[in-house]
């Protein structure tokens, strides 16, 4: 179900879809590749998602509300005009769900549509719609469904309301509180200061008529832990909140400015007791509280179990951003020139040089090796999703898919928003100063990237998610079966003891080219990590530590670093075996090297653990440090080509420097001249001319 | 002349200054420091410097025109007010040159008053006065020094024109023309196309009346190469471009909108023989060319050498916006609860966690490296370029100063420069949720010091100066004398071979925390980074590569690491010198387990360097790595106290989660409850209620 089936495809179908692009200075780099730019797209995407794709982009293209604006608009038009393209794309009904239960894919290829057009318009649809009804769908019982009707119909618009003015991280902390009141069969919702107040809600600020909120449920005097609540906030027929719920905006972000977040605090605010999500547990008409779990626990993990989508979510946006990011920084490098050799009057494209090379290139390795990635792993969670909902899944196996999701995405989530910001930052470096104009549409990305290491939970905090699961695997790795990681994250520990006995045999550069081998080193590199973080906690515990300090005084350099080569590892094997299994040699030629250049770019940063732990010798570092140079070298000329690949249409990228055409200075020329206002004298000249009139001087 | 000599600075005189700042929930941790957090104010500052900088403060305080504006205002209203708080400032004449002459310190100290409250205002106060007459200054002759004066007097207002849209870095391939015509004794100035438009000017989009252009300057048909001219731009009087010019604003930039960035393009624009500065080079009335210079690189190299200043201005901006970004993200973590042990009611600080304190307190300590380092570099310029002026300076010494600072400064620029990227950072991701609003200040700071990596030469060019240089030391490196480094940034190459054959003799992480010990791995480091570069080099050479190529293929992991490691190596040095030589022996207590902590900051990411060149065996990297968690954790009760030594007052600071009272969730309840509009009903609240009206429905 989850394979791309790609043989057939033709190049008459790809040709249709994506035409010739312009010619320009950019042709070239397109003539030096050895591969077809269209063909090698089939590596994560196929006919079903590149044809969604292509119809929202059509239909954002031929409509005027999805122009984008040159100068940035005041807080409240973002607001405005992100709202009115959201109805105006959510009503098109691009994939009915009837769609997505035979192509998992589509759902991902239409928020990637939708960011590469705009961020805060795919954040936006995605709370008001999807969120709100996935955690009703996941949390509710029956009766609650219509709600998601309404809300498919666009009736009411949701918002998740989990975070507090103090509590982010530690929802066990929050302390908005339902309690129930069984003469009226009510609950009283309350906000005790503004510090309970939900905060951050996304949609909220403005629009969101329904709310998802996370509270307390406290019955006959007991506090039963956090609940959902489905609660009305505005009516949904003239937008006012009701009397009991103050609602605001949260004011100005640093990214993702259409998106209007917002804040909420209830003054005893009646809810009918049917506004309980209580599939989970909740209490009868009497107030005694029934849960179907045993464990208290396992229902507060459930009811947040919810949330994992939200985290292979934002990988897969996290790729979309880089995505963008490279194709800007690489088209530009491409045409940039600037010096040459002595002799010559030509000056040479900036990506000629290696140092230029080494800093962009590792990145596009990544930006293939995240896409391949999330791409799959977005299917797999919608599958899992309806699995879940259809009953298809179920037993042990999922069970245990459960926990080592949550592990993944717990580690997949920060992996992939960091390759993403430094990503970006290279790109914005790389491009010198035009990556500085606004028009470059790097700081925008930067901007809005930066929630992703945020939001759905803090990177860090997520990390350690991951590593108390595999602390707790270690000991058990003698007896690991494939159902305890159906998903197959744990490979690295077969013959764990004996890998770490091993060393590097590797003396040449052309053997760290080699993809095979730095997956042998990943190996090394995970068993260790596990094993000195487990060391590191348990002699900690030894030293009389409890079971709270001994975590957080191994995080640096031990859990940390173990969690991210867990995902990386992931990935890089995720990686390799796609490209290796792609149909297509000459585009699987060209993969192969981007799994090797990922690889090295990866190894590089864990040089010195290696070393520490014993695996290199010598100047064994410097051949790694070789190879992911000589790759990049080899792979630069295909860079504007693979840039091609992962390129959106350019009036979706919508970058000055990332044009198809090339014609980096034409456009430059064009936005100054046409720039409201470029050329004219300020209407404020005399404060200039005349600033003593203001400004009394002492000169 | 360059030291501080505070050691009579009374308590009393300080607490002037300083008052005491609000009680809060910061006291617990201020009540911890062992040192005084006003008195270690004087490692950086003198009693002059801390006046000058308290006199514009309260300047700014009590002038409306100061206020923060909480919205993000339009890019024109944006240049507008950086323009009124331009004159405003300027007009009160803060430090007369005379007072600079006394103290050279002045003059970082105005830029840090300026910079601490907002960069736009400060850059363009130091485009439009500083740098038009410096260059003036440095080559014009005394027929030029009107402009000067009119400067001086705000008559008008001047800006600096380098860059072309097609060519920054290389500068020697700039193409804007300056044709001299001796019948008229008349130069005409001219660009061929829009590509050869000067682009990036700061200040010249709206304001500038004169430009410092730099064009080939050619003369009977021969192209004698870049020189500098001032143009007159627009007329004084009425702000309107004088024809033959097209001039405009080049539109919104990623950050530092507040100045308004230019081009402008020449027709056959006729300017007086006496427009061209000419010190260094120029024709006689006949239109021969005359130059004091025997080799005419030596004449561009020295127009350009005037350009340094700006590197060192810039390591000192990328230190004030650390400062800001540390104060704030420290403060935060100091007041700001999450989770706690298992038995406990109260929430932890989250600065009490480990994770979090390797993710800022090194940072912290950077801070402080910078801000010592880049104090004293900035009063050194000042003073040699005094020296210049009034001609006491020159000699042998003098040179080999010019070139040693030229090196050291294409270094300090990208390490100032990255330290501050990367401590923003971190500041920003380990401030949650709340480090996304706009009104926490660290978005803005990221945004601006964005462009230190790129103006005034791009980070990793510049690097290339730096190496080139250290190249050429290298073969000399036996017959080194003071005069050839009279900065001292040789020193490292003392018994050079004779360090190279050492191996690190140190096993316990105590080692690892004693700054000598740094010091001396540092220096082995730095031999073996030259030495490796240098074989690099020659064995391109000795392959055959010419020299463009064989420097272009030994950057990545030889030349640029090399160029930092040589900066970071002064950098740290100074921190060590300064933090050991410090009067007062609490203080002194605490600086130098900063000093240790960036040292083992910056060797842990040399680490494999370390190991590569044989220096480290076996698990002697863990002692680094320990070395930096333990002193991060040690310093995190100090923390807060070091913060509130580097903070600004809390107005100049404007971040809502930097404030010295600690009560963030007070000032977030102020700002969103007052925030324009916040809780109010959009105005198109129909958009939301009735979207089908211009989204036809297919749900
Ligand atoms: C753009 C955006 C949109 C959002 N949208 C929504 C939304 O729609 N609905 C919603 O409910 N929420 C939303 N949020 C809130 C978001 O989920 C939280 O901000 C996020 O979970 C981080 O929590 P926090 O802010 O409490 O961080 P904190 O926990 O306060 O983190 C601050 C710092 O403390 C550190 N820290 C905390 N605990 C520990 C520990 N035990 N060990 C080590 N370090 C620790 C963290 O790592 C971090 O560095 C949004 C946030 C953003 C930025
Ligand atoms: C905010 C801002 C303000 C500015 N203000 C002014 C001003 O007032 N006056 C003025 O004259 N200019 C100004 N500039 C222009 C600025 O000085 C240039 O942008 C800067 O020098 C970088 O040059 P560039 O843009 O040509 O970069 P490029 O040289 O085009 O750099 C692009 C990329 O190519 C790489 N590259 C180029 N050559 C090589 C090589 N030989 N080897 C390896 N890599 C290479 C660079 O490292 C970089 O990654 C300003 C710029 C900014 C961003």
């Amino acid at each position: 179900m989850l394979k791309l089936n790609n043989e057939s495809v033709t190049d008459d179908q790809l040709k249709e879809l994506f035409p010739d692009l312009p010619a320009g200075p950019l042709d070239v780099y397109r003539k030096k590749a050895t591969f077809d730019w269209r063909r090698m797209k089939l590596v994560f995407d196929n006919l079903t998602t590149l044809k969604l794709k292509n119809d929202i982009w059509n239909f954002m293209r031929d409509n005027p509300l999805f122009r984008h604006q040159e100068a940035t608009p005041s807080l409240d038009e973002q607001r405005h005009i992100t709202t009115k393209r959201m109805y105006a794309i959510y009503s098109q009904n691009f994939i009915p769900l009837t769609k997505i239960g035979v192509e998992p894919r589509l759902f991902q290829a239409e928020a990637e549509a939708l960011f590469m057009f705009d961020s805060s318009l795919a954040v936006k649809i995605s709370l008001t719609f999807r969120m709100f009804s996935n955690v009703i769908q996941g949390s509710g019982r029956s009766h609650h469904y219509s709600y998601i009707e309404q809300s498919q119909r666009g009736e009411i618009g949701g918002c998740f309301a989990l975070t507090e003015v103090s509590h982010g991280s530690n929802a066990k902390g929050m302390r908005t509180t339902a309690t129930y009141c069984p003469d009226k069969k009510q609950f009283i919702l309350h906000t005790p200061d503004f510090e309970a107040a939900k905060f951050w809600i996304g949609s909220l600020g403005k629009c969101a008529t329904h709310a998802i909120v996370y509270a307390m449920l406290i019955s006959k005097g007991k506090n039963h832990g956090l609940h959902t609540f489905v609660v009305p906030i505005r009516d949904p027929k003239t937008l006012k909140p009701y009397p009991g719920v103050t609602v605001g905006d949260i004011g100005e972000k640093i990214g993702l400015n259409g998106v209007d977040n917002g804040f909420v605090m209830f003054n005893k605010y009646h809810l009918p007791k049917e506004a309980a999500l209580d599939k989970f547990g909740g209490v009868d008409d009497n107030g005694d509280y029934k849960t179907p779990f045993r464990d208290p626990k396992k229902r507060f993990g459930a009811s947040l179990g919810i949330l994992s989508g939200g985290r292979v979510h934002i990988t897969s946006i996290s790729a979309n951003y880089m995505q963008k990011a490279i194709v800007i920084a690489i088209r530009y490098s491409a045409v940039r020139r600037q010096f040459g050799p002595d002799n010559s009057s030509e000056e040479l494209p900036v990506l000629e040089y290696q140092q230029q090379q080494i800093r962009l290139v590792p990145h596009l390795a990544t930006t293939f090796a995240m896409r391949i990635f999330c791409t799959w792993f977005g299917a797999l969670h919608v599958s899992i999703t309806i699995d879940n909902i259809t009953g298809g899944g179920g037993g042990e196996d999922a069970a245990s898919r459960g926990i080592e999701l949550h592990a993944l995405s717990c580690a997949a989530k920060p992996v992939c928003a960091w390759s993403s910001r430094d990503a970006i930052q290279a790109c914005r470096e790389a491009t010198g100063g035009h990556g500085y104009l606004k028009a470059s549409a790097l700081g925008e990305l930067r901007n809005d990237n930066d929630a992703n290491c945020t939001y759905e939970g803090e990177n860090s905090l997520l990390l350690q998610q991951t590593s108390n699961w595999l602390l707790t695997v270690w000991p058990r790795r003698h007896h690991l079966t494939p159902s305890d990681h159906p998903l197959g994250s744990l490979h690295f520990l077969e013959n764990a003891d004996h890998n770490l006995t091993k060393t590097c045999p590797w003396t040449k550069v052309e053997d760290m080219m080699e993809p095979a081998n730095i997956i042998e080193i990943y190996k090394w590199l995970s068993v260790y990590s596990l094993k000195t973080t487990y060391e590191k906690v348990s002699s900690l515990k030894a030293a009389g530590r409890d079971n709270f300090h001994a975590k957080n005084e191994s995080q640096p350099y031990n859990a940390v670093t173990l969690s991210l080569v867990y995902g990386e590892n992931f990935i890089l094997n995720h990686f390799y075996k796609s490209a290796a299994d792609f149909h297509e040699v000459e585009c699987r030629k060209v993969l192969v090297q981007l799994v090797a250049l990922y690889g090295a770019f990866l190894l590089e940063k864990h040089l010195a653990t290696l070393y520490i732990g014993g695996y290199l010798s010598g100047s064994q570092g410097v051949l790694v440090r070789e190879a992911a140079v000589r790759l990049s070298t080899q792979l630069a000329p295909a860079a504007p080509a693979l840039a091609d690949t992962l390129a959106p249409p350019d009036w979706c990228l919508n970058s000055l420097l990332g044009h198809s055409d090339g014609q980096v200075y034409k456009h430059l020329q064009n936005i100054v001249m046409t720039y409201p206002g470029a050329l004219a004298r300020p209407q404020w000249w005399r404060d200039v001319v005349h600033w003593q009139t203001y400004a009394p001087s002492k000169l």
